[in-house]
């Protein structure tokens, strides 16, 4: 738009927003339009887009909607999720509706965070949090997620990635606002232990610190898992959770346009009857396993998830050419970076590079992993696998 | 959540949104759930319907979608708009897609003011604008529309709503940052002439001020329009447009989630083979006479809009009944907001109060109005033209 140096000036961007690099998901997007091979993802069960298209034939459906989300809507999810509470939930007052999990985290900072409030994340961290908490004015203190040390060796359930609860304790200040939570973890696919949540809780109620917990894929879990705001009523009071029907029924691109609410509460209201979070548990818990195979063969090690459909693989032992033509923007990132363009550009498989969730100061801890999502039917699975093996003549043993 | 007075204290909401009033959309909304009389929309066009529910098929258009929006819509918006421009508009550097216009205005305030900026905006003003302005941390100055002086006594163009151009350039400081303009205008359905336009945007180039342009309504005008980034090379630099596909194609309720986008796209792409921009105009323009009929038959002055789809009528003579039991929260608002839950209680009618679109200081000036907006099915129409027809006893001549 501007175009001389005073306008550049006078119309310059605000600080808020100036300087954001280009993020993961871009660039991935962006090679993998140019990559001879297009991904493809994972369809909604077909009575959510039913509901969904005889929505789309009801009149009051395609206009405006109540802000904070449809009735229906808000009581499917009020119904849904009482029994994890142990009471009933108040669609009215306990749920609120917002398009997609990232713009009510959004809303979350937007709503308590004053500029100079300190939010803690752990690192790795799913990158949207940074933008939004910025966009607040909040301050992020990072506490880390340790990975397994000998994860560059030997193949382990996501569980080993541990806290180090000193670390935690010492992040805090008096000015720490909120504590964000994410489980099962993207990309790590931990899902925190019962015991972690009640020390992070305790934690929280000692130093007055709001729970934020990032709860998207809380129907794939592969061992028992807890959600922090149900684990006592005090808990409960401090406890923002978060979570997306985008996920739940594998429709990310509908971020509930309004019409789409209505599938969504369809989606609620029957996932159970239709046997649909046992069936896509197993599924999902299947298609690890397969996809997981590849690397088993190729003495890769991975990361175990215990929930979500992500696999971390360590692709230490992967070696890049010497001399490969990496453009400018991806050249000077970390290694998962340039090994995530040569994927997709190589080999036709799209993986994203887990550096993105860390801090510059940190992201050299996860260069040699690259996480995988493995939401896709078979077929592509099996193609995915097929154009892996192709990375044995890199594999130096 | 929280509930000692500590706690509320520390976990009290961040200045931005503390203290906010119950929106005017949210009041008629409760008021008309609890009318007995429920009012009906006005659906998409059936094509625009039909490529919604084929993009619905289509593994792609169900999951995540490029941030800036999906390539099909941007292209098919840039070549819809070229025209206007009188060049051909980069679908990939001058379109972003944002959840409708409201999202793209806040993005635009975000993107742009730094606390303390001031944002120039004209009052009676669409009431989004404020809370996106005061998120963004930037002061708002009003301007006003001047009401035609014989609104209470005589039926006129809106035209004749007006800017004294000394107030609007004495509004100017060197902290302003933006001016936003709506043309057609809502509520008052003023369509900005090209010569306010130019007056207007010579002010702006003269002192380094963007334009954020809210023309939602843009396919809608009885008298010419003109867009203000097509003055000039100077004023297009300057110049961010809105529009907004929900409103285009009659499903504000979309607020385009992603597989919906590709539905806008075809909408965009077709709405000319389809003869839907005219047909639209005719059908609203008709829609609009139609519905004044029954003003014309009780004597109730209006504004006749000189485009979009609302209509003020002026309410002054309808003599609202001594001791009405008025709810709380609508008792101590102007008159219009009592108006509007008389309107819906004892008629069945919901219609907007536009003290809405004022500040508090200014509220009092178009307390003797009601916006109509007339963008339903003719019956419907028919219907309320009926049950208004029940003013009647109400009115002192
Ligand atoms: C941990 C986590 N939180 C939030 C989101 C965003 O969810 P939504 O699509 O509902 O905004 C994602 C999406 O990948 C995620 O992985
Ligand atoms: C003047 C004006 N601007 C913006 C909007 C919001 O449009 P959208 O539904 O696309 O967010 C409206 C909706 O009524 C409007 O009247």
């Amino acid at each position: 738009m501007a175009s001389s140096p005073r306008m550049e000036e006078k119309f310059a961007p605000a600080k808020r927003v100036a300087g954001q690099k280009q993020d993961v998901w871009s660039i991935v997007n962006e090679a993998a339009a140019a990559s001879p091979v297009q991904p493809i993802g994972y369809n909604p069960p077909q009575f959510v887009l039913d509901a969904a298209k005889s929505a789309l034939d009801r009149v009051e459906c395609n206009q405006y909607s109540p802000t904070k989300g449809r009735p229906r809507l808000k009581k499917a999810i009020a119904d849904a999720y009482s029994p994890f509470f142990g009471r009933k939930l108040d669609p009215e007052s306990e749920v609120t509706i917002t398009t997609g999990a990232n713009e009510g985290m959004l809303s979350a900072f937007m709503g308590f965070i004053e500029p100079g409030d300190e939010v803690i994340i752990f690192e790795p961290f799913f990158d949207q949090y940074l933008s939004n908490i910025e966009m607040a004015g909040g301050t992020i203190k990072y506490v880390p997620l340790h990975p397994p040390e000998d994860g560059g060796t030997r193949t382990s359930s996501a569980a080993n990635w541990s806290i180090d609860f000193t670390e935690l304790e010492a992040a805090i200040t008096p000015k720490t606002k909120m504590m964000v939570l994410n489980s099962p973890h993207n990309p790590v696919g931990k899902v925190f232990s019962k015991s972690e949540l009640t020390r992070i809780g305790d934690l929280c109620l000692k130093h007055d610190i709001l729970i934020l917990s990032d709860e998207v894929y809380d129907r794939l879990y592969y061992v028992p898992f807890t959600r922090i705001g149900t684990l006592s009523p005090e808990l409960a009071q401090i406890t923002l959770t978060v979570g997306s029907a985008g996920k739940n029924f594998y429709c990310t691109g509908w971020r509930v346009g309004y019409p789409l609410q209505e599938a969504a509460a369809v989606g609620f209201e029957q996932a159970d009857a239709h046997r649909f979070w046992d069936s896509s548990v197993r599924e999902m818990e299947g298609k690890v396993a397969r996809f997981c195979h590849v690397f088993d063969e190729l003495r890769l090690p991975y990361s175990q998830p215990e929930g979500g459909y992500f696999v971390l693989a360590n692709l230490a032992k992967v070696k890049l050419p010497d001399g490969y033509d990496f453009p400018e923007h991806v050249r000077h990132r970390p290694r998962d970076f340039r090994m995530a363009w040569f994927l997709i550009m190589e080999l036709g498989v799209a993986a994203i590079p887990p550096s993105e969730f860390y801090t510059q100061a940190r992201e050299k801890v996860a260069e040699d992993w690259m996480r995988f999502a493995v939401c896709k039917e078979d077929a592509v699975l099996e193609t995915a696998k097929e154009r892996l093996r192709g990375l044995r003549r890199y594999i130096e043993e």
